[in-house]
């Protein structure tokens, strides 16, 4: 049976495409970068989908072929090497697309383009000299932690670069996990990927409030004044706790789940399909809840985290997780009883190294039911009987490691008809060294000589809305007070919901104030009890948007990051917040602010709703030297779509494995 | 040995307090209203505490006095009952504080006044006259719901009322759980609680938009474009759904806290008490985490719920939940397996009648311990070794029913020394009649002839702080961009913390724009790691402040809603953000704004935060018949206080319970 149109591409079809591309280019050496599922035109997809779901699928019907998008670079002798974007039709074995990338973008990195600045640094004598001159105590080794080179600076010649984080690691308990991040050092070697070799080291200021933004400032012996911070077990300072008493979670009959051709989920009326590619990681399709639709495509779109340090080179960190390195790339390979509790089904994904083979990249999603607290309850004073049920979630989750910090993403169902995505930020935080007994204005000292300098984390969600049906408009209500009048409020409590329908596409923002909702809507089709169209709604979270100076590179670059919620009319293609090309941009490109600037009618459209949101992140000692979870969630919620409380008809049974705590268990008297 | 002196009154404390209050007033009846703890004065406290905490309390050691806080009526004959409110030191059985309340004050509601008010609508021929032209359908009983009487209106005596809401139940199934908000009638009857009589009845309109705000507009048969809602679970149309599998959460070595004389707990680092009272359900006492002291005193001081409905008599459904009921009297006897799930520790609290007989009021509180996901997570890029740890809670939770609504309220401790205090909203909105197809602008039609009118909840938390001592600071933190300027910030990336100290009582507000965070500080004591003073931080949710009009009675009477925060000197028994006495009220008296006005110095201080939030809540059908929770949630976190992460020595073993989903059980391929 042919995969379905929306199933990632398999390791075998990976083959072909990287095999298709090898042929087309036969004089020169590819260096692969990716091959992923290019997803079928929506257009072809609503047919195919309308006959999917009406049940007259048959292996005659029209199926979009399937497509691997192929990124490669082409490398001939003594030149830039060439980045192509490749189409290939997998079933006809032919390429259906091909583009040359302008040399004013940059692809995203590849892991083992990490391994080119490493080996660069050893060669390097230049760096391995600045090294020499910080005299690392004995026992100690050097750690450089690549990392893409921000935004590049205006004039500078856009070469491919990355830079070093330096640190040093206490080798002398022979741990390989010593946590190196207690012990960073004031340089950044700067490599030229395409050369292979460092081009210049930074020298870091050390110094703190009142001191200059560059020049040495830094004590003689750089990691005196570090200490220890260890997190893994073994190493720990006093030891692990020991009064923590197991929780087991168990499903005796099973999970409420299933899960086809791993692609496939079916929960508690809900129908939706998964899929995973290196740049978005778990992406979700064709949301359906009851046999209604409600989503195309739900996924993690972008995230930037600028940083606020001034001092020259600080201001080119500033990583896009997404568009840079890639969240599926960076996607932790979860562990049962650790990553998730309970009854897991992992999912598994395809990567492929520089020479375009695939391998499997096992256990990047799991899937699992859980628990969370009461769904509703009501007890009639009458009688005095409660009807309670439990708030039950099918969770699918991904975590991604981007050097020192991870970040947990998880799209949550519920039963009554609500999708919740959480991201939780957690890992280490990423620090300088700074001079004994100084503090600073750019972070906090979270450690002897470390300080964690002060950031933002900029997520954006994209959502591409199907209510019942693809034609969608976009809505926004407020509530606000009423003028006290004698006819039509004469006591002063009236307030009045004000109700705006964005007509072209746009920027807007979270106004808590005035509890401005955002309603996704289809506007042909009315809630039989209510008159309303029907709709879901979500409220965007108000957090902080981009502090870096309009016009500034941070900010140029992230303009994604200007609004929190941004409305845009539907095209192929366009999944990127900040655009395909993020590596070392100045400016965003093809991001969401050029969508809007088309001006485009989204008034019963094909319509894509983006939600910004963030921490601007301030650390605290508590964050180092692992930062517990900071969690934020954005719901996505039924708003008359249904006809009464979808989880009304959620059983109320009672759990018979829960038990009285007794006495001699917990409680001295 | 002695109770605690925090310790929640016991059966015969209370009847001790009762006796010696009826033996002081011989002649007379008594009607009792409330007998619950007088806690201690805060200076006798500090140093009690001191010497508990220091290991020096000995049987010789100051214990201050038992004291039982008494609220009465005095009966005479032909005279409106006479209010007291009496402290009696239970130990020396003797009255030590008599006041009888003015007659501009209305005492808080008993339950058993309620009676009173359906006794006197069966007795009342206008109101039995008016539910007969209602002409109800056959086998339909009326159901006449009791609320407080909302905010006197202006120039009206200040006599006792209350105001029924009235429903028909459709008894045909002999089901007493039928829901009865199906069927709303367009009655209210206004009882006179000192005459025990129905005075008015009040007509209410049931048109819809450009109708008039008075009038009788209501179809002729009031109830023939209802229908059927119902929620229990033989009742419900369709069903309980049948494919959902049991989660088991079991704890097989046992819980990981301990619970001491029902209020003592101690949970991994955690030491706190627990009491139970009447007006504040659960309030915990005495936080310290490690030794360290964080809280003095934490709990839920008030909410209120006006609904924005301007025709008359509907301004005046505006319920003050714990000033007018009294959280603690409508707290649910929790259930095990439905209420909580896993290993449950569940607590009492003592209640009396109107003779002053105390009884227990069984489970209202349960303790809990829970996972909530990944608690912190890092995996080092050069082994690939990753270090997880789960996020484990423990929950202090009580339930309250108020009428048509419940909430659900959550003190959640966490091992990154957090506190999280939780409130879900759920239960059945409050609905009246309205015609047949139409619409409104005061809500939306949820059912057939059912309209659930738009409304806020308000809620506010009370955080009396002690960070490692009762002297704090109060400091709010903002991120600003800073100035592009060649010297100091060459690449426009640079955003400065901006601190604010808040130097008198005040009302203050979020400000998510500049993400704005309140940090409650010791300035004597110094983080070692940072040099900041040591401090626990919270942002407080910017949700939308109350929207009546300035000025206006449901305005005037919840002062406390037009901030998000408040910073307050500390005073003995100032306990409630709206005042002590809120039924019946025009305006907030000694609540929060008249503590603010005293304009004190709060630097260095005793200082006391209101933290206010709540949800503008204009009804979706989906939050019919019962609506699904909605969650808030408010983070009480360490910031510099603790020097390193509390819970980096908490365990990362692997959940031996967790399993793989076998294929049979989910997967079809």
């Amino acid at each position: 049976m042919a995969p379905h149109p929306l199933q990632t591409l398999s390791i075998e079809e990976t083959r072909i495409a990287r095999d298709v591309i090898l042929s087309l280019h036969p004089d020169v050496v590819i260096d692969f970068r990716e091959i992923y599922l290019q997803e079928p035109a929506k257009g072809f997809m609503k047919m195919y989908l309308e006959l999917e779901h009406s049940a007259h699928l048959s292996p005659t019907s029209p199926r979009p072929p399937r497509l691997a998008k192929c990124q490669y670079d082409v490398i001939g002798a003594d030149r830039i090497p060439e980045y192509n974007e490749s189409v290939v039709d997998v079933e006809k074995r032919e390429r259906v697309k091909h583009e040359i990338v302008g040399k004013e973008f940059q692809a995203a990195l590849t892991l083992w383009e990490f391994d080119i600045l490493l080996e660069a640094c050893k060669r390097s004598e230049m760096f391995q000299e600045a090294v020499k001159e910080l005299r690392l105590p004995e026992g100690f080794e050097l750690v450089v932690e690549p990392w893409p080179y921000g935004g590049l600076d205006l004039g500078a010649e856009n070469r491919r670069y990355f830079q070093g984080l330096c640190f040093a690691q206490d080798m002398s308990s022979g741990n390989p996990d010593s946590n190196y991040y207690a012990y960073p050092l004031p340089l950044i070697p700067i490599l030229d990927a395409h050369k292979k070799e460092i081009i210049r080291v930074d020298k870091l200021a050390t110094g703190g409030k009142d001191d200059p933004l560059t020049g040495k400032t830094h004590a003689e012996s750089i990691l005196d004044h570090c200490q220890s911070s260890e997190y893994i077990p073994e190493l720990l300072e006093g030891g692990t706790r020991k009064d923590l008493k197991p929780i087991n979670i168990t499903q005796p009959e099973g999970p409420s789940f299933t899960v086809i051709n791993d692609s496939l989920v079916e929960w508690q009326k809900w129908r939706f399909r998964i899929s995973f590619n290196p740049r978005e990681g778990a992406v979700l399709h064709d949301i359906h809840y009851d046999g209604r639709s409600i989503l195309y495509r739900l996924s993690m779109s972008e995230m930037s985290v600028p940083y606020c340090d001034p001092r020259p080179p600080f201001h080119r960190k500033q990583a896009f997780d997404f568009g840079d390195g890639g969240a599926g790339n960076c996607a932790n390979n979860l562990s049962l009883g650790c990553d998730c509790l309970g009854m897991i089904k992992y999912l598994d994904g395809v990567l492929i190294d520089s020479t375009g083979e695939p391998r499997v990249h096992p256990n990047v999603i799991c899937l699992h039911e859980q628990d969370n607290g009461i769904g509703w309850k009501h007890t009639g004073w009458k009688t005095n009987r409660a009807v309670v049920t439990r708030y039950r979630e099918l969770v699918v989750q991904f975590i991604i490691t981007l050097a020192n910090y991870e970040y947990v993403f998880a799209y949550k169902f519920d039963q009554a008809g609500g999708i919740t995505i959480e991201v939780r930020a957690t890992g280490i935080v990423s620090v300088v060294n700074i001079d004994p007994g100084k503090t600073s204005d750019y972070g906090n000292v979270v450690s002897g000589g470390v300080l964690a300098q002060n950031h933002q984390h900029i997520f954006c969600a994209r959502i591409d809305p199907a209510i019942d049906g693809h034609n969608n408009s976009v809505m926004y209500e407020e509530s606000h007070t009423a003028p006290w009048d004698k006819e039509t409020n004469p006591n002063g409590n009236l307030y009045l919901v004000k109700k705006t329908v964005v007509e072209r596409s746009a920027g807007l923002d979270a106004a808590p104030q005035h509890n401005r909702v955002f309603k996704i809507l289809n506007p042909s089709k009315k809630n039989p009890v209510s008159g309303n169209p029907v709709a879901y709604k979500f409220t965007p979270p108000p957090t902080q948007k981009i502090l870096a100076s309009p016009g500034s590179i941070q900010s140029q670059r992230a303009l994604f990051a200007q609004h929190h919620v941004w409305v845009t009319k539907y095209r192929d293609d366009e999944l990127y917040a900040a655009g395909r090309f993020t590596m070392q941009s100045q400016i965003e490109k093809g991001g969401v602010k050029d969508m809007v600037e088309r001006d485009e009618g989204v008034t019963n459209e094909d319509v894509v709703l983006w939600s910004v949101f963030g921490l601007t992140h301030n650390p605290r000692v508590e964050d180092w030297p692992v930062m517990p979870v900071e969690i934020f969630q954005l719901g996505f919620r039924p708003a008359d779509f249904f006809k009464r409380n979808p989880a009304i008809d959620v059983p109320s049974s009672r759990n018979e494995s829960s038990v009285l705590v007794v006495r001699e268990k917990c409680c001295v008297e």
